[in-house]
């Protein structure tokens, strides 16, 4: 069974290269590692308009929709009105989102901009945030986490194990053993042709002086993988022991 | 006027966060940094109807697209076809790409899954790569580089003078004093609406110990840029100097 997922991240700040992304990556290798397919990721910017449009577009296309930024306490955080809006159901400070925040703010701390915080969309469930408390949340398969990776981090920890996973996609690695892409493109397309059930990657990686191809063979039948890697591995063999330019 | 853009990021690698982009914020800050408004970003897998889908959707939308990814010589690279089907031209060995390609490869060299990088949809101009010589290439808005770094932003150092480009949005950081967003928030919230030339965001930085919030100011209109920060400045002066926990 495949279960996929969407990755929205919410934010200017990531458009205008002021910030750098650090949770695409992220989130990306913890859900294959959890089984769960990463199929498209948007980045748009704090527009409602397109906030909504993508949610809408997403959640309907893929098992889950992650999404990340935009749930601050600044008028500029409107994550959370966004999502009620595609969902279109209401959205209200939330009295379980304000106990777990008076864990941490005194009840006279807990002002407007910080009651945003715990504006919920009526029907989601709270994701647990340990290091500020302002909770994440997750309504139908739309699950909101903030932009800081830390506490995004600790956020998806906490949800994963709500979650649906497939069956995790198997992984190889296979050197190229210093051959150009060039050298070995031709055998190794009639091998991803040859082995369906495996797709077949091939990336360039420059290290300081040179660069070091790796082909990667990723399928979630391992019997499949085995047959693939080992014509895969005996193609680069062949190749590098015949020292013919092509 | 507003030049905008989206980049379209190409690979299954990224996706399963084997590779960890670094182009998304690279390319972000140079075209912030040229008068172009990156709108949108999305990453994609290695299949031809999304890619496809995703070219006409985001040209259709913005000034320019940016692709990076998938135009190497193995059989997973199939950008530049993609590219040729969703403007409807035909694609074949260029002869302008084979004779910068001859500048690196001995003619016998020039293998079949070589001359794939040689592919040019009819119509397009090529995007020169002195890294490794097979060039990138323009087609209508869309503008087709490599997916490996080095080589990308070599070819947006190429393409960027013939781009028509916006009034540079202008940019200020206000530090906030070790102010907790919640602290200052209405009154930014206040002066967002008032400055509604300026776009205000808030933006929490965790540095070890502790966390250093920044707010940005963004504007193309310089006068209105001074006066915001004038009063973002004065407003955190105020609060900092207010010690009450409100």
């Amino acid at each position: 069974m495949n279960v996929s997922a969407a990755l929205l991240v919410i934010g200017d700040e990531i458009l205008s290269g002021r910030t750098k992304d650090k949770n695409i990556g992220y989130i990306a290798e913890y859900l294959t590692n959890s089984g769960i397919d990463l199929r498209e990721v948007r980045v748009v910017p704090d527009i409602e308009e397109e906030i909504v449009a993508a949610i809408n577009t997403l959640r309907a296309r893929y098992t889950y929709l992650f999404t990340t930024g935009g749930i601050g306490p600044t008028h500029d955080d409107i994550t959370a009105d966004c999502v009620a809006k595609a969902f279109d159901v209401s959205i209200d400070v939330d009295p379980r989102a304000v106990e777990v925040m008076l864990e941490r703010y005194k009840p006279e701390e807990l002002n407007e901009a910080r009651l945003r915080m715990a504006r919920i969309p009526a029907g989601a469930d709270l994701i647990e945030n340990p290091i500020s408390k302002a909770p994440g949340f997750m309504i139908g398969n739309v699950i909101v986490m903030a932009g800081v990776p830390n506490i995004m981090q600790a956020m998806l920890d906490h949800v994963a194990p709500r979650l649906r996973t497939g069956t995790r996609v198997l992984a190889r690695s296979v050197d190229a053993a210093g051959l150009g892409e060039g050298i070995y493109a031709a055998g190794l397309g009639a091998l991803a042709v040859e082995h369906q059930s495996v797709s077949i990657g091939s990336y360039p990686a420059f290290q300081s002086g040179g660069f070091r191809n790796q082909i990667v063979l990723r399928s979630r039948d391992e019997a499949a993988l085995d047959l693939a890697e080992k014509a895969v591995i005996a193609l680069i063999a062949g190749l590098s022991s015949d020292r013919t330019p092509l």
